[in-house]
């Protein structure tokens, strides 16, 4: 039973040299496609697909990409892959943003997308089991017909095992809580191969280490996460969803904090500046007033919702919000969250052509108005293009520049621009990144943040469970 | 910057002896004296007062306690003690029952009770910073001027570093969460003695792993946590409590199903069976039909309280549950729930003179009634008397056999019953311990719950971030 443990402990310290030789991908290459023959791709086009994220980041493809359909394929990988000290990086949907995927010392990409079983559903329980590569879009689809549904909802139609990787949140959060509220459990390949189970479904337990919350947010960096369960809601009885126009952010994010304070239990609370607002009207055809908005929903009983709405528009009528416009169809409601999941693409929108750079920072509440109203002087001052959208219930928000990536001077100018929006963050008590994490892009923060003892701490972890550093090299730790 | 983490790293693999000599506890206790004066203390009842929680295990005495006032401080002890390889036991309240704070290797208590600072209150962010040794009352005590309050009620009057550090819950958890959900940030003193800072006070991150979930529910055995930031809520405007019977416990895990799929928020619905009823009446004089019962509690706006109750009212009846008896004034609803909180000793009130010894279990909600009521047949079966309260909204609930700790038979009829629980959890596919943690008492289910490769992870961790073993060892994890 410590054979394992004591086997990663006496592991040599240091990182093995990275890249690998070639010698040692080929063999790896040359074994992969004994045991998984077509489902190992090595053409560069599948490769290319595979090395980039949403980013500035070059593309950085792997050497190969094997598609598992099976826990116990993804260790035979991951064991082969630790023998020639070859890195493995798990890959989900792609639509992470910080430069998660990338490959920067190639390797193997495992492409998670033929593990899309959903092993059980627990009604009772509300809870379900599945495998890593079912996204969230596909889940809900699965579940409607129980009247279930898994709340969280970062806008891209992302995998459940890259949103556990990431420790994905988005609109819902401020109600439902981040995948480290949502995943109960995690089965997980680790670096040695072997198949670690973190949990059971048992909603709470206090049975040793929290290896689930270890694992989300570890972006494939301590294990590769193969099957998710994830905690589950009924279908409200009713929904109801608004927009509100506000005179400025600091209105609607004083609004947002009376609303979280009086403990109404908003579902949604989005801000979009005007020039996402702008971007939104080009892109989804809205026609909505281009100045501050709150997109709000509400979920619960008919009687709830309403007297949740109507104190939602006193509150915003307090801070001089409104009119208050009330979609009650389901159909005028969908339009509206879809435009403003389509807010990235909005935002292009604004600057046909170009690239967009989206990031996002968190800070306390009480800042929030504060730190993007600075944020917006800066963009401003610095003659950019990046309209703002945040889950502000959450004190988080994103901006993303649009860029022309064949600029020098802009691009630096962009990243001088999220430089200071980091640092504005965290000398307001908030952290570098909300829901995005960590990638290769904000690794350059995290000892500001976190100081050098956490820092430590972070990599004393990622050395014990992955004394090799095959896992996602590159990423988080800077090893 | 990579210092700490080499030389955590590059520490020997295995654990210091222990216990550790009479020559290094001397030296030890000599160099504390020095700098703590009259806050050392090694008289014999001093340290027995710390060496025992409500457990059938005898007193393990600590060889000294010391009563810090600050982090500096507690750095300070814990790099001496490390120097010297003697053990250092963090100590809250000694309310925990599984033998946490016990010293079966002697060494160093570090009481907490001297470090009650309430640093910060940030009422528009929902948070507050406090030192470990402030008590969950003591908080409340403090917010309520503030319309605030903080939820996690284990029953005791627990500190808030004693709570994150078993990952404690209790009655409030199905609406609130456990400490897991409601720590926003630790500071911790590490093995090497260096100052840890978790996170900050964003309400969530995605920037790197989680030491944050590391730390809550490690009792103790990877750092000691002297400062806490935790979530708060707005009382709510309205609050009802009630309490109804029901003809089985079936009925009454059937009802509760129903009310958490529907979406109701329930914010406790505590399941007490005729045996513990009984207790109650005995100790707090209620009154009450000695029948399985549910205590329920809704939180929330007048008209929205009124139609939770309503609902819940309406469900229990379809269950065979009723009548419904509500206590909308204060004071009945206190009532009511100082004699739940008393049910520790109420259970005693069943066997005067005898001891109690607590344990707990947590299953999905779907299992909750089989497994309530076999362990009710064992417990008939075995001739013993033990009450059972249940969180049923998580799954999760305790027994307390009153056993004669002199009668060898009779200690171990109720360890075999204990045996036999637990096992019935683990085969539902529930957990060993749902809020009570694991300290001695459990460690020998953990590989039985989780697995060989997970128990392997879990003791990777603890050498890593401890390689000499000097926190808390025996608890958790038997290295």
């Amino acid at each position: 039973m410590s054979l394992p443990a004591a086997a990663l402990h006496d592991a040599p310290a240091s990182a093995a040299t990275l890249p690998p030789s070639p010698e040692a991908v080929a063999a790896v290459t040359r074994a992969l496609a004994a045991s998984f023959g077509n489902r190992l791709v090595t053409s560069l086009a599948v490769r290319q697909q595979h090395g980039h994220t949403l980013t500035w980041i070059p593309n950085q493809p792997p050497d190969a990409v094997v598609f598992p359909q099976s826990t116990e394929e993804v260790a035979e990988i991951v064991k082969l892959c630790g023998a020639h000290g070859v890195p493995v990086i798990a890959f989900g949907t792609g639509t992470s943003l910080e430069g998660h995927v990338n490959a920067p010392f190639g390797g193997v990409c495992i492409d998670m997308s033929q593990m899309k079983r959903i092993i059980a559903v627990h009604g009772e329980d509300l809870d379900c089991v599945v495998e890593a590569g079912v996204t969230r879009k596909e889940l809900n689809e699965n579940l409607r017909d129980q009247g279930l549904f898994f709340p969280i909802d970062p806008g891209a139609d992302a995998s459940i095992g890259g949103m556990a990787a990431t420790r994905a949140s988005g609109t819902n959060a401020v109600r439902y809580g981040t995948m480290k509220d949502n995943v109960l459990a995690l089965t997980a390949v680790m670096a040695d191969g072997s198949i670690v189970k973190t949990s059971t479904r048992a909603r709470k337990t206090s049975a040793g280490y929290d290896l689930t919350r270890l694992l989300v947010g570890s972006e494939g960096t301590l294990g590769i996460i193969t099957e998710v369960t994830l905690k589950l809601h009924g279908i409200p009885e009713a929904i109801s969803a608004g927009v509100c126009p506000f005179p400025s952010v600091k209105a609607a994010c004083d609004a947002t904090i009376v609303t979280i304070q009086s403990g109404l239990p908003v579902a949604r609370i989005e801000l979009l500046d005007d020039v996402m607002i702008r971007g939104v009207n080009l892109h989804s055809k809205l026609g909505l007033p281009e100045t501050t908005m709150l997109f709000v929903e509400f979920h619960g009983s008919e009687a709830g919702v309403k007297e949740q709405a109507e104190r939602f528009g006193e509150i915003a009528a307090e801070y001089g919000g409104g009119p208050f416009d009330w979609a009650t169809k389901a159909e005028d409601r969908s339009r509206l969250w879809q435009a403003r999941h389509d807010a990235y693409w909005a935002a292009k929108a604004l600057r046909p052509g170009f690239d967009s750079v989206a990031t996002d920072v968190c800070v306390p509440i009480s800042r929030l108005a504060e730190c993007v109203e600075e944020t917006k002087r800066d963009i401003d001052a610095m003659g950019l293009i990046a309209p703002i959208a945040g889950h502000v219930g959450d004190g988080n928000f994103h901006t993303q520049p649009i860029v022309d990536l064949n600029d020098p001077e802009e691009v630096a100018r962009s990243q001088g621009f999220i430089d200071r929006l980091v640092k504005r963050a965290l000398a307001m008590g908030g952290t570098c990144t909300g829901e995005h994490g960590v990638g290769q892009k904000k690794i350059k923060y995290l000892e500001a943040e976190h100081g050098a003892p956490a820092l430590a701490v972070m990599r004393t972890l990622k050395r014990s469970l992955d004394p090799q550093n095959i896992l996602n090299p590159g990423k988080i730790i800077a090893l």
